[in-house]
């Protein structure tokens, strides 16, 4: 085990840490809020961690196999969440670490659940605004990834670079745009930063907020879905929520396609399969919903327009994994939506983004392959002896893709189970098997909400719960293998 | 396609059907009920589609494939089901025909999932023991299965025998207890009357009323659930509950250890993995469950004995996916159990019993594999060069097995969501997403009972839904390939 490769780049990312929390801190200086020196002793001490690290242990090789590509990973997400949770406690915002920690972790791996209650959000609002940038900010740079991040500004690090991109970049296949991992992350953050910046002005020109745009496009761009006010995005303007359910869509995309419709590749760009499938989902669930909507009598739905409105924003909320709420508080939450709308809803929580998006969930295109592979199946029981070669995106998908893809889903439904079986443990106030079996499957896919009554939040569950909940977000993120293996002894275990 | 040998061997399926039902019809006689002519005129039908079937339409020859052996099973229990309905729908006592066919299909699935209400159940036991003999009696002809009975009886049947076993016969690998298919069965069903007749008998003893004993014995042993109360089992006597809870279990085990134990090869029986496993799971969930009843306030829980007593039944009856009850109606149904307990035999309902028992879910060694499938992909993550060997019951497993049982692991769950979906369409009273989520995993997996209003049983579903429900426990029972493939279209045309 390259131990020292490893810390070095722990060391890297504690500094890019400090350097992105100087942001809020600046923030919070120009707001006149007291949490600046909360900030600015965080990135003080992610500061002295990185250089310590990054200069008192240099690697004396920087050939890195998969084993520690997957370790990197999994140990810069729990530092970013571990170190990223310090302000809120200091600041006495969220003086429990263990909830802190929860809360961090729902925002670099872009879920979006909450343990603060609506009047906790609405008052940190008034007084706090610095720390719910931070709290949102997280969505952004988990989004797109810290390593990748750091592989965009750093030189030299194309020998390890694939083993790394391909432990943190979601999907069942990682494509290079091109040929060098350090141009393909560079050429990433552009189209993010691009986005993000249209998304923002496009917010404030709909009326919004100046920094209310801002955090709602991290949390956008991120698929994250933290807000800054107790109803989410309901007490916007119609504008507003149909901008943000159109950017939802846009970042549940596979940015490689961006790139191909950059360079003029139209052709190629619009042959993709799951771009299709993903938006045909999209059109299909959107009219169930809306008319089903439409047909129950709910308060705030006056006409069709409206239920075509929310029907949109929750279909495209739920399928990106962000889980804004476009509901207003005197209504209640997702829980008084009829029955298919909420049933139709829980399924797209397992979808989720396209690969090489920043959406979760188990990728659109894994689920069209573990279609593909059933199928396979149920012909290979039929014909014995006729093997037919299945087909997607244009190539011949070996039997080995389709076989990993089913292990992954067995690996996926198994950590689900464990999750849901630790929940029933908690003796929390109104939790029930609903609840903990959506807040499993919510956090696990990085979505956020859940139903019942962890639609709220999740400020019921206990710290061993919130613990679970934390690494199954972190889990979710970085496609199961680098946390678990990251924990498995026989990582560890020399034999 | 041999058409001739899939007709006839339906005919024999008929006349099988006919045969059994005259027991039933005897019944009916001698307790003076009215429904005597109404399984007369059933067995008469279909006796004359058995004869017309098994004279008429002689296949050239007997030599069948894979492809042949699954549509024989599919069309066989579809046609016990369809047929075996019609008592229910001439007599009145279930009017409707596709409520009678789920019944039925429930019935031989061994699922034990009703339409009936507790007071229709309770009034017929007054007038119509007859037909809830029949009903439960269907459990006790599923269990082993219609077309290992036929093996049995039938002579010649061996070079076309195991592709027809294998379908019919639970579990990820089937393993003939003897070279011939025919003695297997023969064996199998030997084994089969030989329990359910020392159940009769103790529950006799116990004190259960003779009819009663026999009905819940059938149930026991097909791991059905169908009784004669609207309580279940709640209304009689500890001493019963525990006879019944002891042979869930025993119904749950492989037939063939039986078989291992007679001859005497007890070391050979004792080393089954998958039994150790299973009584594994049985006795931890016993003691979590035992505990969180006793610190439930529950009122028919008086003290230590009554809660372990409730949670061996409870836990019986999931993991064996039997579905009766102890829970007396006084105090409600399921839903008043606690949380843990809730969540926890939530996740019995998908392990099910051991392969080769009559028991419905995945079964034990298919989840045993599974899990060794993904600890193998976690250590190929880990480790890319060296392949590590899986073992189970002393053998090593073939990669291909363990991408099979991921494979179906994945159909299984794409089958559940697509369930689960259709359900959500339906507006019957109360349904709601625990409902709707719990009876598509309780019908898939043959148990009966789920959480929510459908606790209570399934009447309020619509006819659609009861109509996916009824092919999802015929799914569940027959483990998937059979009906979906007798219903796809591709099966059909001839390329």
């Amino acid at each position: 085990m390259n131990y020292r490769a490893i810390f070095n780049t722990i060391g890297k990312i504690a500094i890019i840490l400090a350097v992105l929390m100087t942001i809020p801190t600046v923030l919070a200086l120009c707001l006149g809020e007291n949490s600046w020196w909360v900030l600015l002793v965080t990135v003080g001490i992610s500061l002295v961690i990185g250089l310590a690290f990054t200069f008192a242990i240099r690697p004396k090789t920087r050939a890195i196999f998969s084993k520690e590509g997957l370790i990197i990973v999994a140990l810069s997400w729990i530092y970013v969440s571990a170190i990223g949770a310090l302000p809120f406690v200091i600041s006495g915002a969220i003086p429990n670490y263990i909830d802190a920690f929860f809360e961090t972790c729902s925002g670099f791996s872009t879920t979006g659940a909450t343990i603060l209650t609506g009047a906790q959000i609405d008052s940190m609002y008034v007084t706090d605004k610095a720390l719910l940038f931070w709290r949102s900010f997280t969505h952004w740079i988990g989004g797109m990834g810290v390593i990748v991040f750091l592989m965009a500004f750093e030189s030299g690090s194309s020998n390890r670079g694939m083993h790394v991109l391909r432990a943190e970049m979601p999907g069942p296949t990682v494509d290079k745009i091109v040929p060098r991992a350090r141009s393909t992350a560079q050429i990433l953050y552009l189209l993010y930063i691009g986005f993000t910046a249209v998304e923002i002005i496009a917010l404030i020109i709909a009326g919004m907020p100046v920094f209310d745009s801002f955090v709602h496009a991290f949390g956008t761009a991120g698929t994250g879905g933290f807000g800054v006010r107790s109803d989410s995005i309901a007490s916007y303007n119609a504008a507003c929520q149909w901008i943000i359910a159109v950017f939802m869509v846009i970042f549940g995309i596979n940015f490689n396609l961006y790139y191909l419709w950059i360079l003029r590749k139209f052709k190629e760009a619009f042959k993709s399969q799951e771009l299709w499938i993903f938006i045909g989902i999209i059109v299909v669930a959107t009219t169930a919903v809306s008319i089903d909507l439409a047909l129950a009598d709910l308060p705030f739905i006056g006409g069709a327009g409206d239920a075509v409105r929310h029907s949109a924003f929750q279909v495209a909320s739920f399928i990106s994994t962000t889980g804004y709420s476009s509901i207003p508080s005197s209504a209640g939450d997702i829980n008084i939506f009829p029955l298919l709308s909420k049933g139709l809803l829980f399924l797209l929580m397992f979808i989720g983004g396209c690969a090489g998006s920043t959406g979760g969930g188990l990728k659109v295109s894994r689920v069209a392959l573990l279609c593909l592979a059933v199928r396979k199946e149920l012909r290979r029981v039929l014909h014995p002896r006729n093997a037919t070669a299945v087909k997607f995106e244009g190539k011949t998908v070996s039997d080995e893709t389709l076989n990993g893809v089913a292990r992954y889903f067995g690996l996926y439904m198994l950590i689900l189970a464990v999750a849901f079986a630790v929940l029933c443990f908690d003796s929390g106030k109104g939790l029930d098997v609903l609840s903990n079996m959506t807040a499993a499957v919510s956090c696990l896919n990085n979505i956020g909400p859940a139903y019942g009554v962890a639609a709220g939040g999740y400020y019921m569950y206990n710290w061993f719960s919130k613990l679970v909940l934390s690494f199954a977000m972190l889990i979710g993120r970085l496609e199961i293998y680098p946390i678990i293996l990251t924990f498995a002894p026989s990582t560890w275990i020399r034999r």
